[in-house]
């Protein structure tokens, strides 16, 4: 069978476990549907001429690099790095816009152990700046992705700072969250949600 | 001798020959400074709160990690991308700022070797949808760093793509920049500039 470019099947039983790159523990093999969906969300809009939204490089600290050959470097020691970071921005309608995306697969909460404190506090300072952020929040087990404005995250996760919940509860982010449309391309049009929060409302 | 934080002097002798990552031969040991000096600028500039601006990390393709430990994860294998943007981006009084930083040791004009296309196609994007956008060229015999805003960047690298000049001249990128104030603390002061060009002149 011939999928379209990008889209590969699910595999038979993809509820098994796997360790990801930053060694927590990842059960079925939907981890990486987010990003690439919105990978494949951000090439149409740049194609489209919309916006210019990347992902950014994963941040790696490179301790030890080979030339085999003249022509090509070989990084042969290299670590992961905190980033200090989200791992989204561009611009959007002359805005400056900035985000962080997520996957979970509970079914009731949000933990906050996916997120990193400096990633929350470049997201408070583009927020102050008067960018446009947010998280992006898919919950797996019912394919759901929520667009959650920065401004309605903040006060949970000061709540957690405080001792606190140390996740957000599914029905407070239903709440406080605008739910994006997903289709095929765009496959997650994220736009049309920041749209109708920062720009026909007056935010 | 003591120096401040992040300063080093410069090693006697400095223009000796190296190979760069990317495998071009660079001559003397200032081929970093540029990068540092930014680097300084916009941590000066992030803790005083007048933006928040940073450079993206170096695109890795990472081919394999290994797991010495349940903790450690470490990368074995994996090569440099060529960059499908700028290294700079963030939000400066609202808006949204991009910008690639390049130095020459060139006495007499900027060479084009020195960009990808890539870069430059993004940058222009960037530019149509109403970003600050320029490059920072620094002439490094001279002690000069210049910010030359896109739009005047554009047509010599336009008549470059059809057959034109495979430079930019030192008396022309004079003529269609602005100077860069170096100091200790940003050591350079390119905000002012865009405060100036961008602001102040009503674009």
């Amino acid at each position: 069978m011939k999928y379209p470019k990008g889209i590969k099947p699910q595999p038979k039983g993809s509820a098994r476990r796997t360790r990801t790159l930053d060694g927590k523990v990842k059960y079925g093999s939907r981890g990486m549907t987010l990003e690439k969906d919105l990978d494949q969300t951000n090439a149409y809009y740049l194609e489209t001429g919309r916006a210019v939204i990347h992902k950014k490089p994963t941040p790696v600290q490179i301790v030890n690099v080979d030339y085999p050959s003249r022509r090509k470097a070989k990084i042969d020691e290299a670590y992961f790095k905190v980033p200090s970071t989200s791992d989204y921005n561009g611009i959007y309608r002359g805005r400056y816009i900035d985000f962080e995306a997520k996957e979970t697969r509970n079914d009731k909460r949000f933990p906050f152990i996916n997120i990193h404190e400096h990633q929350v506090d470049h997201m408070k300072r583009c927020h102050d700046q008067g960018g446009i952020v947010f998280i992006i929040i898919k919950f797996s087990l019912y394919d759901e992705t929520y667009l959650m404005p920065i401004g309605h995250f903040l006060p949970f996760w000061e709540a957690f700072l405080n001792g606190g919940r140390k996740s957000i509860r599914y029905t407070d982010i239903k709440d406080a969250s605008l739910l994006l449309k997903q289709g095929m391309n765009p496959r997650i049009g994220y736009l049309d949600a920041v749209d109708e929060f920062y720009f026909e409302n007056g935010e």
